[in-house]
């Protein structure tokens, strides 16, 4: 296997006032340990040369209301990025990140005033990017 | 209650190929989800204009081997303060993000090569910017 790629995570999106200890906890595992561990197992079934991609998100830099625990996972993921990068070369570790898609405006749009929207096509190009390219510990921002 | 501030946070410090996910999971309670509990459980009992400041670290942004779990949680705490502080304005949420202290440099030194440390009082300085200056969102990083 030369190549582990990740475009999946869930995080509840509550208000601060309403969010529970349990919402961030499932934030981590539906975000963070679900990417880490494809890395921390895959690890010694991808190619010495082989690469990993997981998804972080615009919400890491950009906060919206309700979505701190969104932002906690993102920010968790492109740091934990930057350190297994180190560790684990020459295999190598990149973290997409997106804001919201063009496609996705019409579910999503309302909560990111004022923000460009991304084509998905270019979101495809950053995990082009990450896998077709030599870098290692990169976060890729598509905004 | 005017002012709350965390200086504390554990970790697990193991090699990518070592670690488990329980690791990960006990650097999320220790230093992640402990911390977001004081601004969640404090926004009730601080005052209006009172302040939130949490401690993150060098390793979100420069990582060292075997520390992958701490550079997790402080990139989340991170990401953690700039959400959270656009909900609870007008109380305040900053973070710290230290790197190696020079008193500690006889304990934990061999782990920071050719990194400058700061001096104690240049990360009190730091506390004493987010609890007494205006700004919320923010991370001071003492380097």
């Amino acid at each position: 296997m030369d190549v582990v790629v990740s475009a999946a995570g869930d995080t509840p999106f509550k208000p601060v006032a309403e969010i529970a200890p349990e919402d961030y906890e499932a934030a981590f595992r539906g975000k963070v340990l679900s990417q880490i561990e494809l890395v921390r197992q895959g690890v010694g079934h991808v190619a010495a040369r082989g690469s990993f991609t997981l998804i972080s998100g615009v919400l890491a830099d950009e906060p919206i209301p309700t979505g701190s625990a969104a932002s906690m996972a993102n920010g968790a993921i492109e740091a934990f990025v930057r350190a297994a990068a180190i560790e684990i070369a020459p295999q190598r570790v990149n973290a997409v990140s997106p804001t919201v898609f063009t496609e996705s405006l019409d579910d999503y749009g309302s909560f990111f005033p004022g923000m460009p929207s991304v084509d998905l096509a270019r979101v495809t190009e950053a995990y082009v990017r990450s896998v077709e390219g030599a870098q290692t510990g990169q976060v890729y921002a598509v905004r």
